[in-house]
């Protein structure tokens, strides 16, 4: 951790030692934050939850992306991270790689995307390292967050005949721009995790069709989806078929919403009374024959681990 | 965290697995390491200390640097961090983002040359995340160490009248390859930890003439160093007359030797028996005066934060 000098054509300024003044609060887990070699994290009785994620140009955001949004998406996919593990956000440290020509106002921009966010989900920036070079906006994200002992949610632990449940709807995030606005599921997570008891839980990033895999061969189970239950976001365009649209609910990813697996009495607990503000729907069920499958009108379907392109094209 | 497949011509192998695989042993602090939505971490009654560090292609290391050392240097670079707090290393996470054209032969190498330092300083990697692009390399790492709680050095403690020491000596680290093949003074801070109480500490990454001021800053008071007293390394330039060679052992930087500031009584005891195998050498004293100052043959010149250039050619 360094606390490197920002050259700007008129003024030199410490990035570092900025946004510690950006920050109002200060959470106490992080004894010591910004400013020396390394920071101190301290919380007896708990246990740290560390997830990573770096968000590049040209992958996650372009070049066009406006900074506020780069900021808020770098610290969010790793709040859904810690969302998928239902644990609370705490601590994190952030690692930029900056191109030389940008300036020091996108730079504030890019922070007060990222201190808008943390300071929402109560995260304090405790430290980073910022260089400059002649390439593209990297940024990478080190977050901790907290559970009481052996209370993380693990992906391993989805039994057969467990209900699958998603959060909110899936599909259309590139296009519509929601993989730059979504909101993590840190708090329903947390609030589904008190209701019940969540035997396997991530996040879904790759796409439901993808994401799912890691799930099942975590958990040595299969799974089959019913694909008329699948929640398709109203981003996903109206004009097109239902098999179409289908297939962007499962391949189209950055949806950023939590897919869980329950025992059938408590999906029928969620069912009656959520806990949470957003939609929750069953999608299918985990079966003991370690395999993926899909039903689309009376058709059953392979999935494939490399998505639904292959597998769901031979749906008539 | 995610599991990115890394697609190649022939094959497709998750970067994640494998690296798990190549781990044998596995610290206990890392409850949960690679696999899920995120690590877990746990350590009752220690403190954690947590540093990041991102190094870049062209930066930190060039188009040819083998990859081996890349991935030496970019663990190399956090144990330093950890060492200037006197903290034990414990566990890594690893965010990368690889050129499309980097082959798997070249990845695993990259690997090797992390995994090895990594075994040989006691590291988990507990996670991470990578992806490709169409730029060049960039590792960022964010290592996790332990120490006893509020036993950590920081670099906030020096009072005048302290001695300053270096480890080692300093200068021609980039032009001798040195810099990706340094020795982390992580057992050196250690040792000297349990011997005399450190007031102050910290790594030099950017050289002696420009991280002084970190210590000096925070500790709120100045320093006079003995210019002659300096350690010059013998990859500094033996042609070169000694006012050059002094000013490339103050700002070469990526030496990665330890500064520290010890009482008088103190640094006696390490000058008659030193608990350490590389040398310790005392380069001068910290003042009541929030001041930098060099003396170089009996004239006393100002060290500024910008470094050795400006400061020091004032010197006859």
């Amino acid at each position: 951790m360094t606390n490197q000098i920002f050259s700007q054509t008129q003024a030199e300024f410490s990035l570092i030692d900025w946004i510690a003044g950006q920050q109002l609060r200060h959470r106490a887990e992080v004894k010591l934050g910004i400013g020396d070699d390394a920071a101190i994290l301290s919380a007896p009785g708990f246990e740290w939850v560390v997830t990573t994620d770096v968000i590049t140009q040209g992958v996650h955001f372009t070049a066009e992306t406006a900074p506020e949004l780069i900021g808020r998406k770098a610290l969010a996919v790793n709040l859904s991270d810690l969302a998928a593990m239902a644990a609370t956000p705490c601590a994190a440290f952030i690692g930029i790689v900056l191109p030389r020509t940008y300036g020091r106002q996108s730079v504030e921009q890019l922070y007060h995307g990222l201190l808008e966010i943390a300071e929402e989900f109560d995260v304090t920036i405790a430290g980073g390292d910022t260089n400059s070079w002649d390439g593209p906006l990297i940024i990478s994200v080190t977050l901790h967050g907290l559970v009481a002992p052996d209370s993380a949610v693990r992906r391993h632990g989805a039994r057969p005949g467990d209900w699958i449940f998603v959060t909110g709807a899936l599909g259309g995030s590139f296009d519509s721009q929601r993989h730059l606005k979504f909101v993590p599921r840190v708090k329903e997570a947390i609030a589904l995790r008190k209701t019940v008891n969540i035997h396997a839980m991530l996040d879904l990033s790759d796409g439901l069709g993808s994401d799912l895999f890691h799930l099942l061969n975590q958990s040595r189970v299969g799974a089959i989806l019913e694909a008329s239950d699948i929640p398709i976001h109203a981003d996903v365009t109206q004009g097109l078929s239902e098999e179409e649209r289908i297939r962007h609910a499962l391949g189209d990813g950055e949806d950023f919403e939590l897919l869980f697996c329950v025992s059938p009495e408590a999906g029928k607990r969620l069912q009656e009374f959520s806990p949470v503000a957003v939609s929750l729907t069953k999608i299918g069920e985990i079966t003991l024959q370690p395999a993926a499958c899909l039903r689309y009108r009376d058709n059953i379907q392979a999935l494939t681990r490399s998505g639904w392109s292959h597998s769901f094209s031979a749906i008539p």
